[in-house]
């Protein structure tokens, strides 16, 4: 990557902004600059690990905030997670428009991303799924509820985001910034929310947590239907043993192994 | 490809059906000419997308009308959709019958695309399938709805086809014209129908649309199942936000990544 | 493969088997000679693809009759399906005694196979597997039934081998012939056969057959269970359509499929 | 490996060790030399088999007996089973502690092998695992039985831990010897035993023992899964079978299978 013409040709953008109309500078934001290149690589491993994990299959996408800048963050232009190269990274604000290339096909639902990190600064990486073993979760009146060490991130329930309240009947899509906006005050400083009837957003402090989260959903799900279906009564995790697991918690030795069968080496 | 001698032998198999009886000509229409290489190229891919995806094992059929005739389809003689190449797409009128080489072995269910074809000039694809996911649902008096964004087209429902209706017992196949036409006379303006004990036929404006939906259609099973064995109520997809998620829909995303895996490149 | 020296390798070994005193001269039949190269072709596909396919894991069985003799059959030492060669193929009378290398490692259930073939002129391959969608309708009062087209050879029901009416508390296995007559019996002129807290065994008028059916059967089991699992009526197939389903059923097009996986061509 | 090297190496800090504070002599106990390259080739194989086989995925371990000495085992320092190496293998003694190099980072729950080791000299290696399959049974009324041959070990049903009985709220991890001992106590002479919230230990006289239980303890989970769900009565193994089942038990077969697969050859 040709760093001195990137940071060229943001300088030039910003430059471009200034002296455009407040409502086309709103379109065109600044970049914060070209990114750490391992966290571009981190990126690309994510889009990768959650297709090759089921998470996510041709639909859905991962973002990280932008090291150099907390009100910018990056994510692939519209293409399915596992085909996503280096190229078709881009640069947004957090009311998710793009630093250059509007023209670009964009994921609609990037509002998901924008939002959150406006509301949670403690947050870092998100990801949109819909998760085949989820999404029956999302539905139904049985609460997804962790029954495993693995799940216990979700020991104290997740919210669940009806978009019915935000826009009565819709295409279902978070396609706009007040959709955006009203799931992240549902999600509120809970790790992870469900949207009905479509699939779920998860958050992290960091890409490797929010794949771990991601992945270890769609197990927790999984492992309660399998529970359920046995007919029997069930012990769940209990709350104060979410908190417990979670405090020391990390994803370092999965995602030595994810990234690895990512990136091929 | 070459295309001037497929074209000559075209014309030379024109000219003898216009000296053959009626009869004789009945069985063997004129062609249409040569297809688009990009459409022969869509349609094996959609063969080995479909066998990836698990939509299809062994059996199971893809087809496409002829982009130079509408009165025309293009289909693979009997093989399994996986195998399939270029030399063994075959044309046919809507009667279903080859305009060459009626001597090699062909799907004995081709009626299902035919007959699909003449009645709705609106659809240019049809998929015929087995999915595993999906035939509990023909046969069960519990209804196969939506509950996800990804199977908005079956929002309003789909009609089912029972062969006692049109022919008492049999060995289930639709092989010839009159069970086609009473499938199609059942499935009406809907996008997909099922077979009972036997499968479904899904519907598209092209080939990436009957595809998808083929695709969705066995997710939209799998989730509907796992919803049903939590136990609690579930919010189904409401027909009208079914609507509105068509009227945007496109399978661009998918088929650019499903393509990518079919044709190794 | 030297015919040449297998034939006078049997040739030898029937020599030898003359002379023996009568005890020893059963426990080593005469050859039938070399089988066709195709067969054993065939019988390595087939045991190939029953690992691919699930029916089997590292344990399982399949078998067909010598070209030359009905009164031998072929099989593969004791070794996972998988990984048989032509070298570990082994000649069998029908009591299961080999004709050669009596010493090496067998599998113990070989006398299903020996068994069936006595009692049953017509069948020419047999397979016994532990598929795991099957073995749960082994234990269940819910008995198998076909619900779709593809299961056609078993809409009539299957009959179920109880090892402790034939030998109380017993480890299980049908490791003589005793309890390979019994299991045989009870198989009686139907397809196929379940056994009790183990498995299935399997017959058919070729490898293709036997290796279709087998792998129908499975699929046949996960079918209905899911069909059992949305709690609605269920249409089952009507005996006559399975009749008129088998009248006509051949395995060609997924053979051709199935053994292009195998073989790697 | 330069075996010379290797025995230097464990006498220098043999005699390293014997110089040192009664308290930290205790931490780095003597190593009993190199092992046998057999046993470490098996070692790295059933690691990579367990994640194949999905018995494991990044998490979970296999721990085998040193054969010099009975008080020393030999485990991976904490990574994927799958990434396992030579060079990762790790020495214990039966409190844990690592014969050398304790900086590299370990499993926190090897506490689960070297406690099991102390109570039951019969066992020569031990699998921890989270098999998706088997963590329902841990957390609900329905105890895990066996319904087919392959399960013959646990047909006299198998005991759970609780860790809340141990230690009250916890973060569900056995990370260190009080839990260890208590699960150790709690297991008894049994194969295996369930740990709720969390997964399974098993013990086996060999590697490809506890390999082949591991395997199928979570097959035997899955089949009285979807026995259960199919709602009629079910025949479960009698005790009597699946101690006669066990008498004549071994796993040269799938060893011989699995081994090809993991080790590429």
């Amino acid at each position: 990557m040709n760093t001195f013409a990137c940071t060229c040709l943001s300088i030039c953008l910003a430059a471009a902004a200034a002296v455009m109309t407040p409502a086309l500078a709103q379109q065109r934001p600044a970049s914060a600059g070209p990114a750490d290149p391992q966290l571009i690589e981190d990126l690309i491993a994510a889009n990768r690990i959650l297709a090759m994990q089921g998470v996510v299959d041709a639909m859905g996408h991962v973002s990280v905030r932008h090291n150099r800048d907390p009100n910018r963050y990056l994510m692939s232009l519209a293409r399915a997670p596992e085909l996503v190269t280096e190229a078709d990274i881009m640069e947004y604000d957090l009311d998710s428009n793009p630093v250059r290339d509007p023209g670009r096909r964009q994921y609609s639902e990037r509002y998901i991303h924008g939002e959150i990190y406006k509301l949670r600064p403690d947050v870092f990486a998100v990801v949109h799924a819909h998760t085949p073993s989820v999404v029956p979760f999302t539905v139904s009146r049985v609460p997804l509820r962790a029954i495993a060490h693995s799940g216990g991130f979700l020991a104290e329930g997740l919210p669940t985001f009806e978009i019915r309240e935000a826009g009565g009947m819709t295409d279902m899509l978070v396609s706009n910034a007040a959709f955006g906006r009203a799931l992240a005050e549902k999600l509120g400083d809970k790790p992870a929310i469900l949207l009905r009837g479509h699939g779920m957003a998860v958050t992290g402090k960091s890409l490797p947590y929010v794949v771990g989260r991601s992945i270890y959903l769609g197990v927790a799900a999984k492992l309660q239907a399998e529970a359920i279906a046995l007919g029997g009564a069930i012990t769940y995790l209990d709350p104060e043993e979410g908190r417990k697991i979670e405090a020391r918690r990390d994803y370092i030795r999965p995602w030595e192994l994810w990234k690895r069968h990512a990136m091929g080496k």
